[in-house]
């Protein structure tokens, strides 16, 4: 089945900052502010678009998938905003407009990322369309992956700027960014059942490391082949900050077929699957996307 | 029955040591090493032992309570880290000895209080003793106190140091302490039971609103009329930071006499429930405490 992915994506981009806007209606102050002005308004939010594909092709319905796909997105703007903050990149700009803390300062920043990563087990335990046993299912795949094992270790290996080979390159996005791509896929999957079998997560697993990794080199090749204008962010920035990238490794050329063997690995991964063709069309589409 | 609160303190604290490590048991690397730094050896854990306290008056066990008790100490343990950032309150120290940045570096210091707000989530969503509902319940309530309309929203109210009253200041003590002690009491009740009554909720949200505003007061006086050595840390540094305490609305005199009201409305609020020796004697103790 074919699926025009671009318009399905602003579905759902569009249907997740409906959900979000909902769960701040009545609240109040700064703080609040803040956690909106870097969650709202933003993103291609693919992670959202990964956890309910997952869920519709295991039979699972929007409405279960949303609250699991809010989280994502919540606990991807939480750690972009501790990522612009001083003591880390120390970006002052995101996604065209100042950064959290360049607009609210530093200590409410702070704040508003850690609340955001609080909402989002919050909103995940609040999921009334899946099961108790779903819930926890999902809390535990969040945590594992966004924690110190995951996403917060692959900060660490970042800042420690000990990375000396491609090998040790995808073990660091395979943290800092896989890991919670990997959540995205397999919380899409609870909100479907909350009895998965262990080689569906496996498949799911292992689809979500390839798809991460793939778009980790498209970034890469795309901060030395595009302009400015179309990335809406500096081109050059890798090299100029002297970052590891793909192409440290290997030339252009390589990286192009390296993210297309890598982005073969994601379909196959889940080829198994008779309704894979979303998510099999998505790691397709990242390759062709300009920024 | 009397209870010896400061032996059955004691042991409970030995008990959440010892597992807290266990959680770390066969993890490498300066962020695990971060987030033992600040989690391990140190406090009272006075959340703990109400989580326990609370699940074994509702006729659960030590073993049920025992992950959310754990789940409760890193949130703290978070919290702490965090506040003490330049970009918060800037403390060098903190229970005698150098606070989390000024050990491991700001951006240790940051990425260990998010991995530990996020382990506190894996940990209860890993509680094997209680139901799954258990879990959502708990996760929730967390969640909840935790976030910016709990704890994070109690920190931004006192960084914008615009308290004018009593009633304000009771406010902000409320989020900012309050908040975490009702999800300690709460959380040992859902380790007890995944269908508790609201009336049950509700007397205990009561005992923890007044126990955590008499813990404030009684710092507050302690702060005046302590030694540095009993209390380990300098006194008089409310005066000093200009910070906001019951003692700006009223006299010593009164402050103890509020205490003494607000530890008797925690007792009663409890007073129904035939197993709430262990929590009110706590109540009581806690007027008593040298730091």
């Amino acid at each position: 089945m074919f699926v025009n992915i671009q318009i399905k994506l602003t579905e759902v981009a569009a249907s997740v900052e409906t959900m979000l806007k909902k769960y701040f209606e009545g609240t109040t102050g700064e703080l609040a502010e803040a956690m909106q002005y870097s969650l709202l308004g933003g993103g291609k939010r693919i992670r959202a678009f990964l956890t309910v594909s997952f869920a519709e092709m295991f039979g699972g319905t929007v409405e279960q998938a949303m609250p699991f796909a809010c989280a994502l997105e919540m606990i991807h703007a939480y750690s972009l905003i501790h990522d612009d903050l001083p003591a880390m990149d120390n970006d002052d700009m995101r996604r065209g407009k100042p950064s959290c803390h360049k607009q609210y300062g530093e200590a409410t920043a702070l704040l508003a990322g850690d609340s955001l990563l609080t909402m989002a087990f919050d909103v995940c335990a609040s999921n009334t369309y899946v099961s108790d046993r779903s819930v926890r299912l999902a809390v535990k795949s969040l945590a594992m992956l966004a924690g110190h094992l995951g996403m917060c270790g692959g900060q660490e290996i970042d800042l420690a700027e000990s990375v000396a080979s491609y090998e040790e390159l995808k073990h660091l996005h395979a943290l800092k960014t896989g890991a919670l791509i990997k959540a995205a896929c397999l919380l899409g999957l609870y909100a479907a059942t909350d009895d998965p079998e262990a080689n569906t997560v496996s498949a799911i697993s292992k689809y979500a490391e390839a798809l991460g990794l793939a778009f980790q080199i498209h970034d890469d090749i795309l901060d030395v082949t595009s302009d400015s204008e179309t990335l809406g962010k500096p081109v050059g920035s890798d090299a100029k900050n002297d970052k590891k990238t793909a192409l440290s490794y290997m030339s252009l050329d390589e990286a192009v077929v390296e993210e297309d063997a890598v982005t073969r690995r994601a379909v196959e991964a889940i080829s198994e699957f008779p309704d894979s063709d979303v998510p099999a069309q998505l790691a397709v589409w990242l390759m062709s996307r300009k920024n």
